[in-house]
Order: C-alpha cells, then structure tokens, then sequence
C-alpha cells in the first residue's frame, strides 16, 4: 500500500459554476430531480467556455454534473451521518450516505438538459431538476447514458423505506404573489416551492419545532408553517436586498 | 466571474486503489455493467480503511465509483475526441463523452457490490462489472440510488446508434486453458474474455488491421484474431513474469 499513500494529491480546477435559485442550504432538494421545477445555469469558466467542448451534448435529454460541495470543504468530513430520510434516529457510514460531508467532498447529480446557450463569449447549459446551490463549482459534465448509468435492477439499500410526500398548500396572498411573480420573470415560483415542501426540507432535529420556517429562493423569502403534518405557505416577500 | 476564475483549486486524496483483472488500457471496457464477470476490488487507504465508513452500504446492490482517470493525467485534457463507438469517423466535444481526456480526468462508474471484506486491518469492497484499470486511484464512493439514479426517460444522444455484439469463439486449446484456469482460481476467464470481445475492445484506428490482438487479464495473456466480423481467441498463456 505504500505506493498509493505517497502518492501525491491531484488538483481539481473548476470549469463552471452553477446559477441557481437557491441561495442557502435550507431549502436546496437533497437529491437531483426531485423538484424538476429547479432550473439553474451552469456558467462554464475559461478557458473551458468554448462551444467545441460540448459539441454533442445538446443530444442527450440528461447529464451528470460533478461538483465540490463547497460550503463543507472547510469544516472537513465525517467518518459517519445521520441521514434526514432515516429521521437522524439511525447513523450511517459516509460512504453508504450522499451526505456532503464527504471526503474529497465531490457531489454526483443527474439532471435534465434543457439548453445549451452561447454567445458573447458566456457558455452555459440550462438545466432542471438540480439540487444544486448557487455558486456551486462544477468539476465535470458528462452524458447520462441510460444503457449503463440506468440500473433497473438496482435495490434501494437502506433508502427503501416507503416516505410519504407531505401535503402543501397556500394561503391566498401567498398564492396571489407567486402568479404575479410568475407572470413578471417566467419562473415557476409556487410549483418550485411545492415540489420542495413536499419532500419536508427540515432537518431532522427541527421536525418537532413549531415555528414557522423560511427559505430563500431566487430573492424571494417564503414562509411556511407545518400545521398537521401539512405545510401552509404563509407568506412570500420579495428581499429587501434585490430587485428580483 | 471573477471569483470564480480566482479560486484556488482543490486537491483530492485518493481513498482507495482499484485491484483488478485489467493491467493494461486495451481490454478494459469502456463502460462499466457491460462485462458483468470483470471482478475487482476497491481497497480503502489509511485513514480511510475503517469499516464505521461504509456501515450500511451493504445493503445497496450497486455502488458509484469515482476515481482518477491516472493513466491520461500526464497527457492532459483535449477539446474534443472521436468516440469508439461512432467509428473513430466523427469528433464530439469532450463533455459530450465519457472519454478519459478530459478536465479534471475524473471517471464515474457504476458497478454491483458484491461484498465488503474486512480484517486484518484490510477494508476492500468486492464489486462486478468494472471498468478500471488495475491500480486507478478512487476518490469517491456512493450508494446507486436508483430513484434519483435511474432515468428511465433518459435519451441515449448520438450513442443511441445500434450497436451489434461481435460472435466470440475459442478455439479447443484455448477453452481448455480457460476451464482448468477456472478450476484453479475461480475466476471465469471465458466468460470474462466474451464479454470484452463481444464489445470489441480494438481502438477506430485498428479497426482495419488483420494482425492478431492480445490483452493481458490477471497475469495471462489472450490472443485472438478477427475473421469474418467474427473474434476468434486463438490463444491464452500465463505470462512468464508472474504466477496467477
């Protein structure tokens, strides 16, 4: 084994960055495709901004992006984690988790290939369903290729268990300001929210909080409450900070 | 994008090595899942090599492996390649591919998972169908999720051309020399060499060459040669440098 612990560390540089709506932990989907509304970008960086790289890709209805979960680089990883999806009752090693906490600290999500834009010298690709926090740095892109990434007769290991999509619903103002937000930018504000909510993005030590909660989305801060298990979205503001 | 062209790279420490049949690029296949009796071993280093890492893993049937394309690091990366698979006839950029020229040199497989094995300080995972070279760094290693892994509605892009298996025989000696290999060490040499040749492992660029072909898997060496469209292993011997 000597060989390989000498062996010298290889240094990744990222290609892209990701422009999404998500601007903070709380909130991003905790897997790729969950919430097929979560469209972002992802902004290829010189000198791989050039339109050859990607000849080909536009063919391809899915992609893997490869990415550095940066906002974990430095507090380091864990041996073991507490999956949310198991209620943080039960840990589990890292390497059998998707946890960011990760070594290496790489994160592996297969999304929808919308579009690839080019011009003014600014490449990027569209895509939907990320779970993928703004300012991201992307280390890879390649083709989802379903003859060999799609494997039917994979089981579900310890995610098996059954969850339950939580109900969402939506006080009239709040619904009023994501038609009017939807009709001003194009973007699927209440859908988005929806898709989120339903999979409960609390962590597990605040299921039994009774506050309300918040998450920022675009530069929009929504508000919800959880009321018998369901999620009520109590309010939708637009940041004091953006025009967005 | 200023911050982004500024930020530091970030260094990777492998985790584990990758034990396999492949010593040699030419033979591997190019996918992982395609040559289902390529057996190998994922051995974790220090201080990875502790089992509370990967408690739980064993209950998912495929794993990700995330590793160091080693082999092509000191080439560095092109902008575009021409894929086996089309022929060697037509270039795509390198995003649109899984080839090994690329930025970062990472490389994404998904393959069963056969056992974990731990003692003696030794924590390896046994897994199936790899495409790894003997030797490749691994960086990453992730439960296959198939509810967000597997895309069912995934296009396959330019690769959704019809590929036909190449008929694969042996003749007598040879598929003698593969029983009695067998029966000594309980790896399936024929079935493993079918499963490469039926992809035919020969580079665009050979494709015309009527010479014989040899890869080495473990320490021997298979010879066969192409009649016909057809491959026809005309020989295999343990290599002289080695006894397995």
């Amino acid at each position: 084994m000597t060989e390989e612990r000498a062996a010298p560390g290889f240094t990744l540089q990222p290609i892209g960055v990701i422009r999404s709506c998500f601007k903070e932990k709380f909130g991003t989907p905790r897997q790729a495709g969950i919430a097929p509304s979560a469209w972002a970008e992802i902004e290829f960086i010189e000198p791989y901004n050039r339109k050859e790289l990607v000849k080909g890709l536009e063919s391809f209805s899915h992609i893997w992006v490869l990415f550095l979960f940066h906002e974990t680089i430095a507090a380091g990883w864990k041996t073991s984690v507490r999956p949310p999806r198991l209620g943080g009752r039960r840990r589990m090693g890292v390497f059998a988790t998707r946890s960011p906490h990760r070594p290496n600290h790489l994160g592996l999500s297969a999304v929808r290939l919308l579009g690839v834009s080019n011009g003014n010298g600014r490449l990027a690709l569209e895509i939907g369903g990320a779970d993928l926090l703004d300012g991201t740095p992307v280390v890879d892109i390649k083709p989802y290729l379903p003859a060999v990434d799609c494997r039917q007769d994979a089981s579900a290991g310890w995610l098996s268990e059954e969850f339950a999509a939580m109900d969402v619903a939506f006080i009239d103002e709040a619904a009023a300001f994501c038609r009017d937000y939807e009709h001003r930018t194009g973007r699927r504000l209440a859908k988005l929210v929806q898709e989120i909510l339903e999979q409960d993005p609390r962590p597990a030590s605040q299921r039994d909080k009774k506050d309300r909660f918040g998450m920022r989305l675009w530069g929009v801060n929504v508000t919800w409450i959880i009321e018998n298990e369901r999620c009520l979205v109590t309010n939708c503001e637009i940041l004091a900070e953006n025009n967005c």
